[in-house]
């Protein structure tokens, strides 16, 4: 029952394209679900991948466009023309995707193409969905749904659901509208068909549904869908007249792109790469963070370079300088990264800034007794240099809570002024806590080497 | 529509719980979803929860209790006699929430729980449940579905449809098996409230339906729902019986969590920790890795150690050690970050253990020319010694290379073993190559130092 892509089944159907057996490709794919036609698609080079499309039909042509990787898709669609996009693939897609699609295209070539779509509705609704950022509640809804109106029986609906579902893959719920198109409730496909003929909708509506704003946040729409385990949530404007729904599936994509941002961000990857990506992709999304790496490692040589004096005498101070500069960036990652958790997982929090910052201090001070006790025990231990001993133990200590008040407040202040806190995670804040903690350690090495 | 939790609601309900006062504490919470109810428990201590959950309906208190996060419902499980967990919260559940519930308790206790269960049958789907490993499709999946007969009519169907509906929380799809119980393909819902009533089920069934084993893995199963956009999905065992079916809102948990854990790994936190925790639990969740960031410190001034004569002789080498070391870190964390995602993103790759080195060692070489060349003119622009222009220079390029190509070989060795490639990300191999950077650092500049 499931395709299972592997090496025979690509090298066999690169010999067809080779020899243009049209047919015979086509026969290979026959059955295969777009995603995986799409996959298969990504296997092959792009000459093959040309070939192998313009055999499909349209509307499977159209639903293995909405797989493909963005970037591919963009690449593929620049050498369309307009009549082609519209009456190939966005006919037969529903809005969302349209949207998408057209959304993609530079400004003149959408305007051709929503000119060109016969189904003046369909252009509309696509028109009308453009209008919305992409990153909301508006950009992420489809126009199409099944809904009744309050007064009609149940009978009505079923003949009106069945006049609906024509247009639309998979109902999940029927929203029910009263005369104005104010969002009542919903209606579960499962009541509707146990229920008797000629009871009215009203009677049957669910009224407490969980419904967002069109300009609500694509975050916020994942974490409400996945705190109240929905497959469907409805899209209002603000006076609560319904506009579109929202489904899961766009809804999982949502949650795996944040997260993926999040965690591109605090391991220093700039851009979604993978492993299967040409060198050049993944050499590019490295080199920006690095950059910053090198920059920051340039900054702590000349913060060093002002002690090379002091170096000298006490050469013993250089060997525990990649300690401090690792501690410090490490605390600095985990502090920042659990506040970017935090506020990704949607969690609430009534805890002041400053309620936040005294719990950050807290947890701040014990790691950072734990592991001055520890280094200062080592140092004891192996009997080294008493102002050495000193002036390690007492600047991790002070290190490690200067990085885990940076690495606390730059997220919170970054998403106070509504940037993406997850920025403060990456080897930003490695760079800044290292240079911080070479300075720090430099310091209270010099006033330990003459103090003891 | 939406409830939006805030601090005087907590401070009212609070007062009331004080005052004893159960039916305005219940009015409060009249209307609320359990996730809402859950959320507003753990704004509020031990005692105060369980006053307000002991006034729920045994439905909204089994729903509530799902909802409970695993470490709290444990705890509070744990205080609860056998009879009670059965009777007030399981005999509600649908199977799969129960057997989570179930599944957490000790030995005995579960085995008590099973036997107050006064219904057989759905103690006997529970038991069946326990059976499977938890993170794999026999243990997310529930029994409760809605199977038809394929030889039955659409009438005949609508009339057990209705009776089966009773117990289903939501359907999404209809399953036709054969007489042996071998699942044959779906329904949907809307193909099934159209059609005339003398239809056979054989002529509407969607027979290319994607189906799990029951020892499928969590991941895949999650891969396979995303890719194909699927609400549900059939579990069948090893000769196609139709066993249970796994919907979309547990996916998204296992989506969730998955990504949560590669995140916590990346940034050095062990645990599933959130700011709103407790001092000790986020401290706790800090201390392993930063003990090993220690040990890797302690590590490198022992290397250093061995050079200590020559830095004192070269405190300028001192300067840029952390550098070095950062940049070691920063290039492994990527290398390594990349290949996780790609494992966990489910892309298939077919390229061979060499071939993938091989670009890494591609990509590696470029950058290490890239911020060679970089450092070079930086070094050479401001004057410094020739022996440290080239030592500073030589090293980078041979620690980015190497960096690289351990950040690449650690996770695709442990991913090969079975062992969770994310292991490869956090401090670990950031320590690992810190160390391993200060190592070449110091031949080479020992080396360039008597060489030019």
């Amino acid at each position: 029952m499931k395709f299972e892509l592997n090496r025979e089944f690509i090298d066999k159907l690169r010999e067809l394209i080779e020899q243009n057996q049209a047919k015979e490709v086509l026969g290979m794919l026959d059955g295969l679900h777009p995603a995986d036609i799409a996959e298969v698609m990504e296997e092959l080079n792009t000459e093959e991948a040309k070939f192998l499309y313009l055999q499909l039909d349209g509307d499977v042509a159209s639903d293995v466009l909405i797989e493909i990787p963005e970037n591919d898709r963009k690449r593929f669609l620049k050498v369309l023309p307009p009549e082609v996009i519209a009456h190939q693939f966005i006919e037969f897609m529903e809005s969302d995707d349209a949207a998408d699609i057209v959304g993609d295209l530079e400004e003149e070539k959408k305007e051709a193409v929503l000119q060109e779509i016969e189904d003046k509705e369909q252009a509309g609704d696509i028109a009308d969905l453009l209008e919305y950022d992409e990153d909301s509640a508006g950009g992420l809804m489809a126009k199409e749904l099944v809904v009744v109106n309050e007064n009609w029986t149940v009978q009505t609906c079923l003949k009106e659901i069945s006049i609906q579902a024509e247009e639309i893959d998979e109902i999940y719920y029927v929203y029910v509208v009263d005369d104005d198109n104010i969002l009542k409730g919903i209606l579960s496909l499962k009541k509707l068909i146990l229920k008797p003929t000629q009871t009215k909708v009203k009677n049957l509506i669910i009224e407490d549904v969980h419904a967002v704003k069109t300009d609500t946040e694509q975050e916020e729409v994942a974490q409400i869908m996945e705190k109240y385990d929905l497959v469907a949530l409805p899209v209002v404007d603000h006076i609560g007249r319904l506009k579109g729904r929202i489904t899961i599936d766009d809804v999982v994509d949502v949650i795996r792109e944040e997260a993926e941002k999040d965690y591109q961000m605090v391991s220093g990857i700039s851009g979604d790469v993978e492993s299967g990506d040409k060198v050049w992709h993944l050499t590019r999304a490295r080199l920006p963070w690095l950059l910053i790496g090198l920059l920051g490692g340039i900054l702590g040589a000349r913060v060093l370079g002002v002690y090379e004096g002091a170096l000298k005498e006490n050469a013993a101070v250089a060997l525990f300088i990649p300690l401090i500069a690792a501690m410090a960036g490490n605390v600095g990652v985990q502090s920042s990264s659990i506040v970017v958790q935090t506020i990704a997982s949607g969690a609430r929090d009534f805890d002041s800034f400053g309620k936040k910052l005294l719990k950050e201090l807290s947890v701040s001070l014990i790691t950072a007794l734990v592991f001055a006790t520890l280094i200062f025990s080592y140092n004891f231990f192996f009997d080294a240099a008493k102002a050495l001993t000193m002036a390690v133990s007492i600047s991790l200590f002070i290190v490690i809570v200067f990085a885990s008040m940076f690495g606390t407040v730059i997220p919170l202040v970054l998403n106070r002024f509504k940037i993406d806190p997850a920025l403060a995670t990456g080897p930003f804040i490695t760079t800044l806590n290292d240079i911080l903690g070479l300075i720090l350690y430099m310091i209270i090495a010099n006033w330990c080497f003459s103090a003891f």
